[in-house]
């Protein structure tokens, strides 16, 4: 361990800042701008200045757009300037999708129109070898000198959902949330806001940093982590060049609130691939796994899993020890579910005679009397309840998975259907209605009563569903908050291990958040 | 080792066989009966004997159905009958859903009707107790002494698509379909009939072995694997005892098709929790192991990953060697693909020089010249037909994953949605209609294009999304088979690491079968 300290410390050299609270406040205009300049904006669909101004305005957001195109009255609408000098009001963020060798005068007009925060999409800069490289230093300097912050080049944009911002050359529509996810890779950060949108997990921020020639992975983890609105931080990080302030920022954060990270090229085939991507230094995968684990970042291995575990977090209480009550509706979960707690490091405390005792006047004579507590099909939703209520108020454990108790619903849809070709005549709508209602509303007193014992207790409490028709996993309940709804046991596990090795982190320092 | 192979020895015992002929003859009645009895017929919603017979007519049955029911003379428009013995026609298979005391009396109405074939959904057997497992002797030994098959009890059922039969206490709708699936959970068997429906995997066949009282998981292993139509098993085993029986069915079996299994109790909580659930003698997770890897049969970990492999190699070839070849529209997944792909003993050969000479002429300059090959975001379709073509004709790799090539229709979707929100006013339908077409158009030649050069070359050819919308791994090209489409990189490495294990085992038999 002592080489690994030695080679992380080595890693973390200093490098030059600009005064940081001056540079937070520049960060802020990225994602809280009360005008955008768009250099570069185009009519014509398919290029980088189409999608962004299409996105920006289409994505909802409401100040000032000033397109800027030297050839153009107007795009889409907006009063179009032949350049950034000719804007009439105050700009707070510079976008610019021009080609590479003009972003240097596009950089020193904006300096002196006093833009203090930019976004370079225009990629053809260190990626692609020694004269990219050092038109990078060139925008580097200005906006140095200049007293300009930016992110990129070579990004494929920025999210900021509470300020109806998608600053993106690709379409997303992610929703407000707990979420902030910072990535290395554009398509790899593009695949975990669309994932997190379909499983309901709101993102409130989003950075992909590109090339990182002023504005690091560590700047925007010192940002996002500062918002009270983020609950959680999702990173994919092939390389750092920026040990000592990553480290310094995640020390910081993670006191607070959860950082999850995947580092990538982690193998030689990875990291050979990682080179010739981004370029940056990849750095030895122990190094990396070594200052995860001292700045008590969680670390996890895909993309999916990272989008998993942190959109968890973001919505759902952290346990406060690793001891596991589930409830099943049938056997063979229980076993599944058992076997991947016992594989994570999860334990399942054994039933006290109190619960045995209790279960016993309620359940058919054969229920199996341990934990996985086996409700052999019961589907009364008052057992269910009860049984979850005694779970959650049962001081031996930290958190409950519920198996197979809801998400029914393409079974009941079968029904009909079957019913209907039965019968050889349709169901009466109203009485369709009525039965999917009244089948929602069941559902929905097992979810409200998970979201209340949740709240209460702070004890996380993961649904699984029988059924794979969904890629939802999140179910709001307005009075007590989320709740998650997994469509596989080894889901809702994985991620009660991950908030564990949270936990032990926050333990450490006697931290007693319970989030 | 040996050690290992001793104990496998000593729980492999010789069990009493009804006449192997006969037992596959009778078995076939359970999956393609030309009539059916169904003992406890009912039209009171919520009661098995509704359930069972509402699947059965609902999921399209052709053969004849005869309701037993003495309370009633119609059932669901059919004429029921006081007793099996007072049903007029000839019945092939009998299916059981009275309460357990009754079981035995219907039984010798069955063996007296000449009925060879039963299945029992009634529990309240073996998995309640002593008195339990009296019952359950009484009725396999009416079964044995008249000649009679039968699955259960304690099964929720049974399916046969490519004979319109759903014999089960669940509403499910599988398709037709390579897929055979036998699970020792009634649960954990409809979650995967489920999953693979939502996924897009035909399954053929399926069985629930409920407490296994006479037909075994080794006989059903036998009968599925006997089928034309069936090219992958999937097993859910909590535990066997006819050891001897399976490994000589799988051995058979193994062959000529695939056997993917996972082994649930492997911790000490889940065998726990997996006694109390089948009560099956649960067996070292070690020796299963042995013994999975004896016969040839993959091993997995979870339910899902069983359904994703199983089902994915019933429907593409298996490779011939670890090589693979990457295409990504993105860097980042290029690496964590890499990783992955190391991660779980596939290598990625270097791109030869002849492939990068092509290329250079084709790609941007600054390419990577690397397997993964990243094609810097160039969508043009004829540019990615032309490197999977170079992929697919490439001697040094035996499968190809192709990353983020198809599945952008979520942003052609929001890109329509942002264009009408700036323009104020609704798109013409028909332009909608015509770009959604084309857009299809474009994607659909891809995986045409994967299609054809999967069947030519007899290597998988794997694509995977850049979106999380959709549950459907599958894509239909008629002329030329199926090719899968996953969400996530680590899906794909998952399925190539589990076939190359097939292979391997085909390998040392020196079996060249290119299925």
């Amino acid at each position: 361990m002592s080489i690994l300290h030695c080679i992380v410390a080595a890693i973390c050299v200093e490098t030059p800042l600009m005064d940081k609270k001056d540079k937070m406040k520049y960060i802020d205009r990225i994602f809280f701008p009360r005008s955008i300049a768009i250099i570069g904006a185009s009519e014509v669909p398919g290029k980088w200045g189409f999608l962004l101004t299409s996105n920006i305005l289409g994505g909802g957001y409401e100040g000032d757009v000033f397109p800027v195109n030297p050839k153009k009255d107007k795009i889409m609408g907006l009063n179009a300037y032949p350049s950034i000098k000719d804007i009439p009001g105050e700009v707070d963020l510079a976008i610019i999708a021009i080609p590479a060798r003009l972003v240097p005068d596009a950089f020193r007009d904006c300096v002196a129109k006093g833009i203090h925060a930019a976004m370079v999409i225009t990629s053809g800069f260190r990626e692609t070898g020694e004269e990219g490289a050092r038109l990078q230093s060139v925008i580097t300097n200005i906006a140095e000198q200049g007293d300009m912050v930016f992110v990129g080049p070579n990004t494929m944009g920025t999210v900021s959902t509470f300020h109806n911002l998608i600053s993106m050359g690709v379409p997303l529509s992610p929703m407000p949330g707990g979420l902030a996810v910072i990535s290395q890779s554009g398509n790899i950060g593009n695949q975990m806001i669309d994932w997190a949108t379909h499983k309901g997990f709101g993102v409130g921020f989003y950075a992909g940093t590109g090339n990182e020639a002023m504005l690091k992975t560590s700047d925007l983890l010192e940002y996002f982590g500062s918002k009270e609105e983020v609950k959680a931080l999702a990173l994919y990080i092939e390389g750092l060049d920026d040990g000592r302030g990553f480290m310094d920022a995640a020390r910081r954060i993670t006191k607070a609130k959860p950082v999850i990270a995947l580092k990538a090229g982690a193998t030689s085939s990875g990291s050979k691939a990682a080179k010739s991507h981004t370029g940056s230094m990849a750095g030895s995968f122990e190094v990396f796994s070594a200052m995860f684990k001292q700045a008590g970042i969680v670390q996890v291995d895909t993309p999916s899993e990272l989008v998993n575990v942190a959109g968890a977090m973001s919505n759902i209480p952290v346990p406060r020890g690793n001891r596991v009550g589930i409830m099943t509706l049938g056997g063979g979960w229980g076993v599944v579910t058992a076997d991947e707690c016992e594989k994570s490091g999860l334990y399942l405390p054994p039933l006290s005679e109190e619960i045995i005792g209790d279960l016993d006047k309620r359940l058919p004579g054969y229920w199996n009397r341990t934990n996985p507590i086996d409700t052999v099909g019961e589907t009364d939703i008052e057992l269910q309840v009860h049984i979850l209520n005694i779970l959650a108020h049962w001081d031996a454990v930290d958190s409950i998975i519920a198996l197979g108790m809801v998400g029914r619903e393409v079974y009941l849809a079968n029904s009909i259907k079957y019913h209907e070709r039965v019968s050889g005549k349709k169901m009466d709508p109203d009485v369709v209605d009525a039965l999917m209602r009244k089948y929602h509303n069941v559902e929905m007193r097992f979810f409200t009563e998970a979201a209340r014992l949740q709240s209460e207790t702070s004890k996380p409490i993961i649904a699984v569903s029988l059924s794979g028709g969904s890629t939802e996993t999140i179910v709001r309940i307005k009075e007590h908050g989320n709740v998650l709804f997994l469509s596989t046991p080894e889901q809702a596990v994985n991620i009660i291990k991950h908030m564990y090795v949270y936990r032990k982190y926050l333990d450490g320092y006697g931290i007693r958040v319970s989030r």
